[in-house]
């Protein structure tokens, strides 16, 4: 451990670290609980937004997969990957582009929850058609048709009808992330799919087709028990887990593969303050914990071998300052943390935090070097 | 105006605009306010981290200039800024990248509140001495030595003793941010004043040199009365400005120069709520104004020509969605935002908003085209 962890005496910080071996276990871990479900995993990639994590994590080279960016997609395909998911709502001035991969090999489909935007993909359909997801409102936190409203049947006829190709259903659980322990994660897996497969019939009942029932979430795919009716499961965090899914019992913090690494800059022993070069620029300014049993900051304080002193967080921070202060309510002494010494801090959200770098610096499973892996970013 | 934002039907969502006309009337506002003053203005780029921008705000070619990483100083030294202040306490382990600036001819100074760090900084100034400025602590809020502390002597004596320049003092009133109205954000600057000037006092008392005392925050910048004893201030934000800045006084809605562009692309009408793509990856996490009079969520919402809906707020996000939804406490009826049109949001937080993009696209002032300004990121 002290071997691999030395070499990151050789970074600039902030940097963002990635422990492959806790990367690889996390893979490993969703693949092993899936597989008796017999259902495809269609990891999304909005998370680790890296060709190198996502060869690791696709089952085989062309994919699938799941984007939240056509930037993401057009990255992935050129890399090789051509069954991509967009799965954010198609807006009409995005439809150009998506017909540009397509025509250029990529099997891209969207999402949608609407007659209008129905419309808009078949009219561009007529050169080529598009195929599309409806996208299914399973608890009422965002986006989506509920799977009992009939503009199931409108959307899917506006599709077909106008020579796109309807291509199933979809859901995102993301009210999974307020659960808390097993029960209630369950429950949510079991809404998901319920939601999905409810929808899935009233297409067919209608004489629709409805070959793709893709649910997903982090927390629902760690914890369904029944997929019954499900023919694939999409999930992102999970490739590196972070303090919010450790909060809802998804993972333990040893799951946890990324973190920043920063130096000590200063002290305020007055306010038994240490200070780090790590701000919102680096952590981001998600406070994904603050609403969980244990509010972290902005983030975990871990020593530079990924041990966390578990009553030193994050408490404040400014663009390029991060303030290290004792938990509030432990009366734990802060301890020595010279100036100059690099400290590790586990994220509250993942996806947040790893968007505000450009690649990651990577503690490889054979122990012998620090990878350096690019990430893209923007739209 | 209409011309103008007309051109933005040509760019892609989400988007970063910039209104070249609003930015140079605040550049403009704050030189003549700090004219009668006879003081160096050295703007902040950390928040624009854009050479376009820099060649706008600086008073000449070469600088001054402050910024909050090396990375900024590389970028703005590169394209000719030569007086640059890093202005986080410094990392040992970054001072050898300070010296290699420095060897190719930046005049790049760094700040401190430490014995050790000046010791640090001494014993690089070995073969080439590094100028130094004491971080002095006017309000509590971050880092920095206490005015009467007589540890500011002991720093002064450790870099000159050491070999290393003692260039002056510089403190950031970080806290006038929570204040409200002219008298508080008046005693803020005065505050902030009166801290460098003691500081420098006992630098020149004990017999050590004291020719840079620079102060800043955009709140005081604008509402400093006295600036006797101070030779320069600091400001960033000012060139955008920002819902927390107009939620503080210092600025009008319709100075903020930059907002997010984003399309309609869904609607939950038993939630009243209209779904755009510009999620937190967009709009940041930042939520400065949560603690004001007037929660703006995660931004203001406006139409495509930049006039607020008042009663229109971000009120939730996601990565790529953001929920657009009135007001809490407004009965303002939701207006009719079909799939597809543009929106533009105002931010809460200029650099951490500006800071998910990598280009600026550019309303300018003569009015008839759309630039595209790069920024530049990381460390």
């Amino acid at each position: 451990m002290l071997a691999r962890t030395g070499l990151l005496a050789t970074c600039e910080t902030p940097a963002l670290v990635l422990d492959e071996r806790r990367m690889q276990r996390n893979i490993d871990r969703l693949r092993k609980r899936l597989a008796p479900h017999r259902v495809t995993l269609r990891p999304h990639i909005k998370t680790p937004k890296s060709i190198d994590v996502a060869r690791r994590v696709l089952t085989n080279g062309n994919g699938p997969v799941t984007v939240s960016t056509l930037k993401e997609a057009e990255e992935l395909f050129a890399a090789g990957v051509t069954d991509i998911l967009y799965a954010v709502g198609i807006a009409p001035n995005k439809l150009e582009r998506v017909q540009s991969l397509r025509a250029q090999g990529g099997d891209l489909a969207v999402i949608l929850d609407s007659v209008d935007q129905a419309k808009a993909v078949a009219a561009v359909s007529r050169t080529a058609p598009i195929p599309a997801l409806i996208e299914i409102d399973s608890d009422g936190h965002r986006a989506g048709v509920k799977p009992g409203d009939p503009q199931i049947e409108a959307i899917g006829r506006a599709l077909v009808d106008g020579g796109a190709i309807l291509r199933g259903v979809m859901t995102h659980c993301g009210g999974s992330y307020g659960a808390q322990g097993d029960a209630e994660l369950e429950a949510f897996a079991e809404q998901e799919r319920l939601a999905v497969v409810t929808a899935a019939q009233r297409l067919r009942s209608a004489g629709l087709p409805c070959p793709v029932v893709s649910v997903g979430s982090s927390p629902t795919a760690h914890f369904a028990r029944n997929l019954a009716g499900v023919t694939e499961v999409r999930a992102g965090v999970f490739v590196f887990f972070d303090l919010v899914m450790a909060g809802i019992g998804v993972c333990a913090l040893d799951d946890i593969a990324i973190s920043v690494l920063t130096t000590v800059i200063g002290h305020e022993p007055t306010k038994n303050w240490v200070i780090v070069d790590a701000g919102w620029m680096a952590l981001s300014r998600d406070r994904g914990t603050q609403g969980q049993a244990v509010d972290q900051g902005y983030g975990l304080v871990c020593d530079a071998d990924g041990v966390p002193f578990p009553h030193l967080i994050v408490s404040q921070v400014n663009q390029e300052h991060g303030i290290v202060s004792v938990r509030p309510g432990s009366d734990a002494p802060m301890p020595d943390l010279p100036i100059g010494m690099l400290l590790r801090i586990l994220p509250n959200h993942a996806c947040a935090t790893a968007a505000q770098f450009d690649a990651y610096r990577v503690l490889q499973a054979d122990g012998t070097s620090l990878a350096t892996w690019p990430r893209f970013r923007g739209w």
